[in-house]
């Protein structure tokens, strides 16, 4: 396993092998790997001849008042973990070689970036399309894997490289959760013991709507989103930032369900942690 | 030579001659080839194995006054040129092939575009960055061609691909001028020959403010920019936009010449037709 810190190694590596017929996979991640990140590793594993990943906490998707300085960084775990699933390449640059002096050039979705989380975060979509087009650019891949837990930012960046034609096939992989339901994520470590254990009304309330719509209790988005609210506003360490259900094409609420293309999604904070997870119905 | 339309077969048969190892140039235009565009033709056929040129009048670099729908058009000559000098691709999209039913994924440079054309244009360059990362994605260039004619756009688009790490050779070819000293420009053609006379005044007035600062006359930005405003204010059909004497970095005034890194631009309207030009001291 190679340990890329420098951009330009790091290109030239992946043009190499690209020049050499070899197929490349990327995973982007901020590190602090869990069994949510090693479901991507895995599948991109099986995708390629050759797996990057790169661990990349991006300065320019945080907000001045969010958890840049205390966003969890465990370098040795991460290395340790993807030595285990094969991975070949590490790509680990700094801050300052992935955006020099200043951050000048930005890539911008329209629409998608400013709705569910681009409300309270409304620079966060404009640095994550930004740094995974840099990343698609150095690491050079044929396929790249991102979760469904992001389902926003998935939709967005799916959006961004058919709109700047990125020859990147892109796969989405499903939430893994907890056992009791509760979507892996790094924020998670934030919890204390009570928020939790009441941080599970999430996945939970997202599956009695789910299985209202199936069962054809719910046959609105409003509904849905009733649903759900009624259930977190009864935890009492739970604050909602926003539960909508949009059409998974332009991330409008939607008036009647749409099977297949509706995303219920959500995000709440416990405390100052914020949690966000969804449902495809 | 291949007239390909179509953006994903062009992309196809660019990631195949890439995995076969040919080297790709690139050279993007509007069409209505001159003699400069030949230059940057030209350059370009000497420094790949495979040479394509885009022909794409881009809309979304247009402003809603400007001239997208009268902008000339010479599809028959333009492919005969490109015969004539050994071009291997010819690469014209529709504008619905490139931007779908909107375009709704944008590449913006801070600072530069909005600067000397891009205060009078104030979406052109977000358009010519957003279509050329675009022509990048779709022909796979190892190297691209520009003319130092359009030195904003050169020094924004090196920006762009040095902010994005995008894997393209940059390369600046020296404006081809008319015996008199005109810039060739496509828009010259609409030029009344009374105007087309008066014209040449702007290319001398650039000479004029070279030569003083060769001799030591002029020292400083504002001196040059004197020197100019000076000679085409003389000039009857000219209204002038803009003179600026700028660093070639930021594109910010310069107090004292800087040798090397100093942009002499200008842009003038001759009736409705707007012209630019420049020198590099």
């Amino acid at each position: 396993m190679d340990i890329v810190s420098d951009p330009a190694v790091m290109q030239r590596a992946a043009l190499e092998a690209r020049r050499l017929g070899r197929r490349i996979a990327l995973v982007p991640t901020m590190g602090n790997l869990h069994e949510g990140h090693l479901a991507l590793i895995r599948e991109a594993r099986r995708r390629a001849d050759l797996l990057a990943v790169s661990i990349f906490v991006n300065p320019t998707q945080f907000g001045p008042n969010e958890d840049l300085g205390r966003y969890p960084r465990t370098p040795e775990a991460d290395l340790a973990a993807c030595r285990r699933e094969g991975v070949d390449w590490v790509f680990t640059p700094s801050a300052e070689s992935m955006y020099g002096i200043q951050a000048a050039v930005w890539v911008e979705v329209e629409g998608l970036g400013k709705k569910l989380c681009g409300r309270s975060r409304p620079i966060h979509f404009r640095g994550v399309a930004t740094v995974v087009l840099k990343l698609f650019n150095v690491c050079q891949p044929h396929v790249a894997v991102f979760g469904w837990k992001d389902a926003q930012q998935f939709l967005l960046l799916r959006r961004m490289v058919e709109g700047l034609n990125v020859p990147v096939e892109m796969v989405g992989v499903e939430t893994v959760r907890e056992p009791d339901g509760l979507a892996l994520s790094s924020r998670n470590r934030y919890l204390a013991p009570e928020e939790r254990k009441q941080a599970v009304e999430l996945s939970r309330a997202l599956r009695e709507a789910q299985a209202a719509a199936e069962s054809g209790r719910a046959t609105t988005g409003a509904e849905l989103v009733e649903i759900v609210r009624k259930r977190i506003e009864r935890v009492a360490s739970a604050r909602i930032d926003y539960v909508e259900a949009v059409s998974m094409r332009d991330l409008e609420p939607i008036g009647a369900i749409e099977p297949g293309a509706t995303l219920l999604a959500l995000a709440a904070f416990f405390g100052t942690t914020r949690l966000i997870d969804n449902a495809r119905l």
